[in-house]
């Protein structure tokens, strides 16, 4: 097994489970046309794919879990739509394409964000391949890491810090909750579908800490050293807006190997689940391949 | 009982709840205040009020209720917010008081709804006091009242009407979407936590619809005849905006019969309730006196 075929396979199911999950019937045009053009716009499905891999490493059936990848990167997907917004980011290109608001209004914009933040829930709660029990359960974990000390919180402290000389632990609190946060959800919600036991369930919380925090950081390191085809931004534009980065905070070389220290320790804990876990690995080992 | 004492009983129980249920710990000081200022601003606490007195009618303990009335307050106080930012409704005022967009930025008050928003599923997915079936159907009610067709899609199409003629039909949309969801929901919520049967849950249902346009109707009537002390908003304002509005889509005489019709439905559908459905008799009774 690959892992561009392992994603290939996964991503299709994902895709299918997106747009399912995209009601149309009732909507107004606007939102179900702004809700499609940012959902399908060329994303990578990292954090789905997390679900579904992790739900197999811990034995599950990863079909079973595609409502929990839906749900995620509904939220993904709503969270770029507001922090694109002039009054956040104020970014007029996403992944070469003109962002949500430059398209349908500003407005228009911050209502498919609410919109989609709201459904996430409702495909979790309506879902009745699983118990309410595990619904509940991925409910409360996908809404700490999207709230107000998660994500939403890591990016009030983004924008705070926007200009400002910021220290390691005031980067780390930020990367920890914007981007980390979801990713380490993906990884746990996986679990919970798949039926891990606690055990499984702290080695998936380890992994996803640790891979979010590689990938923020190549993300960051990226931006420095170029190539914008792979990070989708402008080369420097952190720099000029005096973004909060781990490059800034304590310079790109000990930033990289902070990353790699990162994805060794992912690949260490998921050794306990064998075979089942090669996914997971493929995919920590990927984000190193992304800089060098 | 008269409604003035029962509503002070109940509204102290709602107030504590809500402070209990905003989280301060590990919150970006922003956001926290953030969200006090706007959840305690003055509001008149309907919709909770409405999930407690639902409850009591079918025969539930109200104290079991008080995180699903959060739960309700914080989506109405996100959807406050949001719709007062200058892409939406740009108000500069609410209650008197300047907008959260004015006292924090239009980026931090974006993230404080979003924040709301996430913070009530979360409310219900953690609630121990009901069991994970009661949860999972009272985020599903929630996320689809408040969702793409319930109150966003209603905001949507609100927005996209504003300064053009609209007919009975779009005002019928707008309204029964926007506030008409929230509040019907309120009433079904209220049912589930109190172990409403199906019958039960089909009055409460047509209840919460009847006085849910009832109120909305009587607040466009007041937007025309005046007293600026009893909407909070300055007298005519919808006119001046071209606001789709009952009024303005069938005049104000035929506008007060059909509220006075909604009114007395409502009073109908819960007699099946007998002397525990007085509170929401009493509710329905007052909405009239708004306006005469």
């Amino acid at each position: 097994m690959d892992l561009k075929g392992y994603l290939a396979v996964k991503i299709r199911l994902i895709e299918n489970a997106l747009v399912k999950n995209l009601p149309k019937k009732d909507v107004p045009k606007t939102l179900f046309r702004g809700a499609r053009y940012s959902i399908f716009s060329g994303g990578k499905r990292i954090r789905p794919v997390l679900v579904l891999a992790s739900c197999e490493a811990a034995g599950g059936d990863c079909k079973k879990a595609l409502n929990a990848a839906s749900a995620i990167e509904f939220i993904h997907t709503y969270s770029l739509i507001h922090d694109d917004l002039p009054a956040m980011d104020d970014d007029d290109l996403r992944r070469g394409k003109p962002t949500l608001h430059k398209v349908i209004g500003v407005g228009n914009a911050i209502l498919v964000g609410d919109a989609l933040l709201t459904l996430a829930f409702q495909i979790l709660a309506d879902d009745k391949k699983l118990s309410p029990d595990k619904n509940t359960r991925l409910i409360s974990e996908l809404s700490r890491a999207a709230g107000i000390s998660g994500m939403v919180g890591g990016q009030a402290v983004d924008i705070a810090a926007e200009g400002k000389d910021v220290n390691r632990k005031t980067v780390e609190y930020i990367h920890s909750r914007k981007t980390g946060a979801l990713i380490t959800a993906s990884c746990r919600m996986g679990g919970i579908t798949g039926g891990a036991d606690k055990k499984a369930l702290n080695a998936l919380t380890l992994y996803g800490e640790n891979i979010g925090l590689a990938f923020q950081i190549t993300d960051d390191i990226l931006n420095v050293t170029g190539d914008k085809s792979k990070t989708g931004k402008a080369t420097g534009s952190d720099v000029r807006r005096r973004k909060a980065t781990y490059p800034s905070a304590i310079g790109v070389e000990k930033s990289w190997k902070k990353a790699q220290d990162c994805v060794n320790a992912a690949l260490k804990v998921v050794e306990v689940f064998g075979k089942k876990g090669i996914p997971l690995r493929m995919i920590a080992e990927s984000i190193l391949n992304r800089v060098s």
